[in-house]
């Protein structure tokens, strides 16, 4: 842990405490959930951005009791300004190769996947990342939704990965199993991710954004479910919540952007990667709930220059991570995520060679994950080292 | 087909034209969708019932186009009053005895389950069944729900087992695969099943029932969505639809009730039996819309009494279910069907000698369906016969 402030501190980071608008803004939300903001002490809110941070005066109510980790993407001489009474630390490219060194390798650039940079910076037990074109969304009765507190409620109830309950998420208010559900699977597994969804602009490819510009996704679903296991799905990054000591360092948003072939399917490699990992160490993933306003869809060009090749590429790598199975050995998620790195470049390498770049990049991101998030027992023999 | 009708119109039932009145309704329905009600000459509705039919004045403006097939449970002597203008065929013990003869041992008597003779009985390619406690459920705006209808549009676009739509149904308006998605998967395949749900009274177990007894569900989820394959679910068999051509031979709803060990787990079996089989011939099964509106919580202890042992076997049934696998040759709903009785017997029946029983009741079901159900060409070669 020592080494690991000392790597932090050495960074250009700005970090504020909470001045006294913040209290009150903090004080007003404490009022609102009665028992404060939950998690607070628990949960980073990661943020990947190339522009001033205006889009977090809307959030203020729910996000202002959190810390944020801001990592900014492109042009690190670039001051990124964030609003009043928030407390962040800040790193651009400049900082993510001082504190990761060459391992900064496996951290992209000019593509939002450089975010998972603060999954791995962060030290706390949750996640929640937002992309800062997401704005607070109201539900049908036209109430802000608190996003954060949805994915929490999501993450602290058991998933129920092995049978599907037709009424959705039994651990919701005014839910249960319905019968016929195996009563020794009623207790679930944790969930390891929380995985929300859009209002207005819907998540869609180039194509799907050249056929239908004008698709608004106005339907408001109220549900949270699990996805079974064994089955794969596509994970979005824009707003998504996860548990970082279960799953971690299996959130690797891949290569992309800058120097790489592909870009947008960041999201999709860690989604893929993350659930067959969940689904062999039994852990739970909810989707669903809660909603964010989508305010601007990218350009469809843009797009599908970034993603054209990864528009054929995962009808080989789909078929490849829904077969896959890790051997009964890896126990842990570094284990699961090293193994499938092999399998990766085993399997992957016909497709392009990007992926064996990809399988070493996984390597190195479990190899930095584990530098900057010694395990207890390394933490503790780490800090003698440095204090003797 | 002239010996299954021959078979038919030597059954005490009792068959009526649309009058007068009936007629004016149809118009009416007719008028609100514009080209008519949809697949009016393809769908027959089938309802197991004990009682007067006075629910269905209710769905009076969306049933009464259609033909309905009413299983008539108990007594036989007793008279089902219809609510007039409804164009119907009704069934009592005596008539399911005398068009199936010994074959109607695999018919249940005084539970639901003895609605499957509905579906054997019936010459239309789709079929909705509904309890006669459901009613005509609202939408949050306040509209009354057609349940028919959405059941209608689900069955009638495809289904997405493979890989999940983080956006649900992608066929439905206002929906599309999100990015992500295979493109090479988004025909979909076939929907062989469309299951409902229930506002008010959920379907719980007696347990649940006496836990959570003022338990009421008000949550209108906006969603239909595909049961991914390899994943099961409990299916209620109080509003569900179905595509009879494509999977009809699997929906027997095994023996339950008068002389069996076991009630309340008719629909569950189907469930379990038809999945397994959708997933091994590539069909789609979906769950969601349409709700109904479940007017009243059938008596706990009855259904403790009726379920109690179901409770414990299907901590055994469905890991049997999840790992089953049929063989490739197994290419039609029949073949399946057969092979899993085979393995029914030899699995099963170390749970409790009922799943012999159970065994050679689906194979008397597979030899009734066959019979009252030739294929084309048998059909043509009996009718020869018939005719010569």
């Amino acid at each position: 842990m020592c080494r690991t402030q000392e790597l932090v501190s050495s960074a250009s980071k700005a970090k504020f405490s909470s001045n006294s608008t913040a209290l009150n803004h903090e004080a007003s939300a404490m009022a609102n959930t009665k028992l404060g903001p939950i998690l607070k002490d628990e949960l980073d809110i990661v943020i990947p951005t190339i522009r001033n941070l205006d889009f977090l005066e809307m959030w203020r109510p729910f996000f202002q009791p959190y810390h944020l980790i801001i990592v900014q993407d492109g042009d690190p001489s670039k001051t990124i300004r964030v609003p009043d009474g928030f407390d962040y630390e800040l790193y651009n490219r400049m900082d993510i190769d001082r504190i990761l060194g060459p391992k900064a390798s496996c951290i992209s650039f000019k593509d939002s996947a450089c975010r998972c940079f603060g999954y791995l910076i962060s030290k706390k037990k949750y996640i929640f990342t937002i992309d800062d074109d997401c704005f607070v969304a109201k539900d049908p009765s036209g109430k802000e939704i608190n996003a954060l507190e949805q994915h929490i409620k999501n993450v602290l109830t058991p998933s129920t990965p092995f049978f599907f309950n037709t009424l959705y998420d039994p651990f919701r208010e005014g839910a249960d199993f319905v019968r016929g559900y195996p009563f020794t699977l009623r207790e679930g597994v944790p969930t390891a991710v929380s995985h929300g969804l859009w209002l207005n602009i819907p998540d869609y490819d180039a194509p799907t954004q050249l056929v239908k510009p004008l698709e608004r996704n106005t339907r408001y679903v109220n549900a949270v479910l699990t996805v079974p296991k064994g089955t794969l799905f596509p994970m979005c990054g824009m707003n998504l919540a996860f548990n970082r000591e279960l799953i971690g360092p299996a959130m690797y948003f891949g290569l992309m952007g800058n120097g790489q072939p592909i870009g947008r399917y960041d999201d999709m490699w860690a989604g893929w990667c993350m659930k067959v990992i969940c689904d062999h160490l039994g852990f739970g993933v909810k989707t669903g709930l809660p909603y964010i306003w989508h305010s601007k869809a990218s350009n469809p060009f843009t797009n599908l220059k970034k993603e054209y090749k990864g528009i054929y590429w995962q009808e080989q790598i789909i078929p490849f991570f829904q077969t896959v199975t890790l051997p009964k050995h890896c126990d842990s998620v570094q284990k699961c995520y090293i193994e499938l790195s092999k399998l990766v470049r085993e399997n992957l390498s016909s497709v392009d060679e990007y992926f064996v770049k990809l399988a070493d990049a996984m390597l190195t991101w479990i190899e930095a994950w584990n530098e900057l998030n010694p395990s207890g027992e390394e933490a503790t023999q780490l800090s003698k080292v440095v204090s003797e």
